[in-house]
């Protein structure tokens, strides 16, 4: 293949596209792959028959565009999610990338604003840039913690159209105070702030750490999302969703495409859902491998950050790069998130995070 | 449920979308749906079975994301489409509307601007109002027919960044002359115009019509897009697709979300193209009842368009409201696309077709 970037030069792109290379983690071939913060686990065979059963049950029918409005699928969320809500309050897309795309397209876009505490989930600029919207980048402490006062402060001054709070934090893996969505929440008041909490990891946080749902009841500018490509072990499915109230769901019909989530998706969530409890087993032994890493990391002698989610972030005490590499040569392959001297590794199953911390002693010990 | 225009409008919403209603035929549960141009033909049994068993192979591993690029996918439909085209030369989505928002990201935007000739498909100027790009709606004879003069000289008069040609064009049915396509092609010259010839209905045309795909090698502005939701039947899989220049297919990946495409829409369009010589086996039967319904309804006195489509525009000479609603009574769902004394049906089955002339006939005899 010739050189993308060049051949790209031809074309009439938009101004702000040029010179950009594409998001995402390198694809490569590895043994033990640790760096998108997958759940390693496979689908278990009972979940995989279900899906099966299902996808089989739609396909002859998949001359017909799908049921536009999911019903169904919403209903089950919903009933997942718990905390009172129902389908009208519930909605979902192609991965929860889409989900804040949407956000975006309905409460941001030309003219409008969003504002995130960097460093976080990398993909919010680039949503951001795609939609027009102005990407503001807002502080956090410079152990990447943030305070209930900080962040409302920030909201107060930058006065946003929208605030992403990605809670645990991407790539740090922290999960926020509920007090510091509520401060946000009340900052946001004046220029009418739409707070999306973006909870892709909240299935791992640890224990006692409270979920945002718990706070929409009477907050109609609040927005929970969540996907099933994680705690779910469903990354290639493509599921993200949100609740929120019944008006804000509604909204998302303006800017979605019709028939965005297609038969087969909607099949293959609800056998997922249905199946929701052995799914989501593996969630306390990815648990367990998070918090070895913790421990061992530190027993090494590094600085690892508080885990609510499947991935730890850890200040790699020198050199990044050339522990990324000494990893990868190992057949180890972790995540440069882009931050001098820190690294993010995913929990993956026992033997993996043997072999992910066996290549960072042997690394260490050279 | 309470009205959602009501309550939308306590929301901070977008200016250009307050007040809005979202797009969509009305999903009615009726006995015959020839509304939105599905193929009705449901899909055949070797297929259902080759689905299942595509899906069913990759269920296990649906924790970990899909393949970014799709690279077996793109072979597949380079391999379907032929005209030497390869993997590199094709791009895909869910659905065609997401190829065409891939398109208007890339190449369209704030300031910039598309051009399409009205009546055509009624998505294009929410695409563009979703992508915050100009839509400018050029103009067709009285008969709807586009000629290469008429085009080329609006595409010069308004020099649009890009140019949705819909052939054959929905919802009047009839296929553009490749001369048009050349026309239009020239006459972007000096504004670096990016074609876009959307052929979703080009398996249906009548025979000897050429496609769009003959003039790709050496026009790297020119785009041409197909689906798989008619011809294939497969509209609940949401697959559209382009095939273009390669450096065009690359410059997708700066703007569509990662992970666009599901590992189980991967696998579902794979085993559809496996069949395809099973599933496209429908277009001749569908071809004859469109064929079928242009002469009786010539022979009823009405006026329908050429089709090189799945389905058939006509002049119902009179109130097509009053039509639509007498059909519907006797449960037929049809579309009212808005052009006044004009409905669109889908060409069904033998069955379907029988039942929608009789209930036309008799709506005449009242």
């Amino acid at each position: 293949m010739t050189d993308p970037a060049a051949s790209l030069e031809s074309l009439p792109l938009r101004d702000d596209l040029r010179g950009m290379s594409p998001y995402g983690a390198p694809q490569l071939e590895v043994e033990v792959a640790l760096n998108t913060n997958e759940n390693t686990h496979p689908v278990p065979p009972e979940v995989v028959e279900a899906i099966t059963q299902r996808v089989h049950d739609c396909a002859s029918s998949l001359n017909r565009y799908p049921d536009r409005d999911f019903t169904a699928l919403r209903g089950a969320l919903a009933r997942y999610l718990g905390h009172g809500l129902d389908e009208d309050n519930v909605w979902a897309a192609n991965g929860s990338n889409e989900i804040l795309q949407q956000i975006l397209q309905a409460f941001g876009g030309p003219g409008r604003s969003v504002l995130s505490f960097v460093p976080t989930y990398s993909m919010y600029p680039l949503l951001a840039l795609g939609t027009g919207t102005e990407f503001i980048a807002g502080e956090r402490a410079a152990d990447f913690t943030l305070t209930a006062e900080s962040a409302a402060e920030q909201v107060r001054s930058h006065a946003p159209d929208i605030v992403f709070l990605c809670s645990p934090n991407n790539p740090t893996g922290t999960a926020l105070g509920l007090n510091v969505v509520e401060a946000v929440y009340e900052a946001g008041r004046d220029s009418d702030t739409v707070v999306v909490v973006d909870e892709a990891y909240a299935e791992f946080a640890r224990f006692g750490t409270p979920s945002a749902l718990t706070l929409l009841d009477g907050r109609p500018r609040l927005i929970v999302s969540r996907t099933m490509s994680k705690a779910f072990a469903l990354a290639g499915a493509r599921l993200g969703y949100f609740a929120a109230a019944r008006e804000v769901a509604d909204a998302m019909r303006l800017v979605r495409l019709p028939y965005h989530l297609s038969s087969v998706t909607q099949a293959t969530a609800l056998a997922a859902l249905e199946h929701h409890q052995t799914l989501l087993a593996t969630v306390e032994d990815v648990k367990m491998q998070r918090d070895r890493i913790v421990d061992e990391l530190k027993r090494m002698g590094l600085t690892p950050a508080e885990s609510d989610s499947n991935f730890v972030f850890f200040d790699c005490g020198g050199d990044a790069h050339a522990m990324w590499q000494a990893l990868l040569d190992r057949g180890v392959l972790v995540r440069d998130v882009g931050i001098p001297g820190h690294l993010r590794v995913t929990a993956g199953t026992e033997a993996e995070t043997t072999a992910f911390l066996d290549a960072v002693e042997s690394f260490l010990a050279r």
